[in-house]
């Protein structure tokens, strides 16, 4: 047979398997599995969101709709970040997305292309990385740095990063996998490196509201520049209201870039259902009481699994100051993908390897706490059981 | 304020505005509107559709799932197939895309990048060259030449065209604009030609079962062509069972590609949702007599337009062998972006501008006709009584 691989665009052959599948793949289907791995809680999405996208499609709403999203929602965008900013925004700066990877996708496609350089922070998500060089653009890694209190972003080693071919500073915080949270002080730090060196910086915010300081929401972008700096910023539906599975996300960007944005847009999905659409102003207008559920619920797990794991020898862990993970080495293994594969297969607890998320994450394994404390409680007692055995 | 538009990658800042939209907006509004701009039918999505959503997202199905699409769509896609072609195909080939211009893009990304080249024969639905050209790569236009009895693919002109860094052929039959449809004369030199050049065919044959020819469907590479060719199809839910709004498309390719284009699409959108899977899977399993009915619907359409627009003087119209356009030309009239912002403007019949169709088109405007009957032959009125005057 020839082989066909080899005639495709060398981007898209290089494009990197997702290293939390091959695990996944190891232990699906067992019927005693508790899934750890994926950035996803364990509760579907609530019924009152549900049927707000049921009601769009009797409305007889399947049709083209705006490649920006269509207004209702792009209003309901702009009141949440009013209430959670505390300052103004205008629903022109929004742009809904199918999922935040797309909005990712996107963002990185609208400030680097071929030959240029992205710098992302790692440990990271390792999908960041791969939108980049899909594209041709260079993702340059820069390990945060690791002390006995946790992780720590220099922006000095970020500054030595960059070179002529750099267009932009990818910073997700809170962060996916190590739940390092960056301050204020680092977020003005980064802000000023990327204006003395007219960088975009895309931000990564995700996780805001799953913030374990003070303050109820972490330290933000929006806190500190101004309406017209290099600033975009990407977003989903996905962890706050339980929609992992509808593909929605967006884009805040300076309205300026509107146009290119739906062009985008128009380019990759020309748009978004205009029912799901629907759902997720059920979500950002009445979905207030259910974020607070879903953040109490990541906190309760959160001290369930971090008191459980601290009771454990070999385990080395710092309480995440967001996010909804714990990422944890273990003394004595080095190879954390065979680990994650033998864990799966022989105790049914899914986690990830830290090989997937690049630099500096090699020797942990991350452990997504959004769900039920039973599952957690049963996840840590067979870790303990078995840990022994290796 | 700084000007943010310079600081963005070339490749976003060229993609270039739909030619539709600037007469969309002139006219968007208007109470009498008769929009024959969008390939869009005036029928909303089949209740049997909507409600196999519904019945997803009751039975909890909204967490993130397979990025090559659920198992139950890629075995009703295959069967669509079998049905359709009379030959075998398996699942395997199948992936599941958020919608027809997503499996374009990924298709686009599959087989060409930076520096490459693909041929796309015009006119053409305008986001195919935007589509290329957003990735770095150079869409090439190689027009169809007119007759009086129609247009006409030359595969020597398509071979002229071909460079070293020729990577891809794109050829759409049933064709949006034109109506043209490549005989299985045609299909088999363009094959031949590609396989003497180890080029790529993109075929879409999104149209196949509107064709007003003998046999029920038009020619189809699937006719033709075996298994390990270089051949990936685009398809798309949208014109078969009136789900335009659903974005829901997939691609067929050989197998051996399947792991890359699950990586393109976990880094684009990471898979479309389960609610809107299964509605395609009743759509599928459930939808042809309705498919019947729309394409006769579209054959109702045809004959009321044509003969319509036969009876106006300075019209030149010739009968499209499929899709569901008419492609026409008004004597006296050469800039057809201004006649259509004019006609929407005064008479509130929006036509698609043939400059939005690249070369060979400008002379042009498009009308769709998968509609009412009764507002195509208002249409056709206001045409004939407004003509006269400019």
């Amino acid at each position: 047979m020839t082989n066909l691989i080899d005639r495709l665009s060398p981007e898209a052959r290089h494009a990197p398997e997702s290293g939390i599948v091959e695990v996944f793949n190891a232990g699906w289907g067992r019927e005693d599995l508790i899934p750890l791995w994926a950035g996803e809680g364990d509760l579907p999405t609530p019924e009152f969101i549900c049927r707000a996208a049921k009601a769009s499609m009797d409305r007889g709403e399947t049709f083209y709709t705006y490649q920006r999203g269509i207004p209702q929602l792009r209003e309901a965008i702009a009141a949440y970040h009013i209430d959670l900013y505390g300052k103004a925004f205008s629903p022109e700066r929004f742009f809904v997305t199918g999922s935040g990877m797309q909005a990712i996708q996107l963002t990185v496609q609208a400030v680097a292309g071929p030959g240029k350089e992205v710098i992302v922070p790692t440990p990271a998500w390792p999908n960041i990385n791969a939108a980049v060089e899909i594209h041709g653009a260079r993702a340059v890694s820069v390990p945060l740095r690791e002390s006995p209190d946790g992780w720590n972003l220099h922006v000095e080693d970020i500054e030595g990063a960059i070179t002529p071919a750099t267009t932009a500073l990818f910073l997700n915080s809170p962060c996916n996998p190590t739940g390092w949270v960056a301050s204020k002080t680092v977020l003005e730090e980064f802000l000023n490196l990327a204006r003395r060196h007219k960088l975009w910086i895309i931000a990564d915010e995700i996780y805001a509201q799953f913030y374990y300081g003070e303050g109820g929401r972490a330290p933000s972008f929006y806190d500190i520049c101004s309406d017209d700096d290099q600033v975009i910023f990407v977003n989903s539906m996905s962890k706050n209201w339980a929609m992992t599975g509808w593909r929605i996300g967006w884009i805040s960007a300076p309205p300026q870039l509107g146009q290119v944005i739906e062009n985008l847009i128009q380019y990759s999905t020309s748009g978004v259902p205009s029912s799901s659409q629907w759902a997720a102003v059920a979500a950002l207008t009445e979905g207030k009481e259910f974020l607070a559920e879903q953040v109490e619920r990541a906190r309760i797990g959160r001290q369930c699994v971090l008191e459980g794991l601290r009771g454990i020898n070999r385990i080395n862990v710092q309480p995440p100051e967001g996010a909804f993970y714990l990422f944890f080495s273990i003394d004595g293994v080095s190879d954390t993908r065979q680990f994650a594969l033998d864990l799966v297969r022989q105790t049914g607890v899914g986690l990830a390897p830290g090989t997937a998320f690049g630099k500096g994450g090699e020797n942990y394994v991350r452990l997504c706490y959004a769900r039920k404390k039973d599952h957690l409680e049963a996840a840590i007692q067979r870790i303990s059981d078995w840990l022994p055995e290796i």
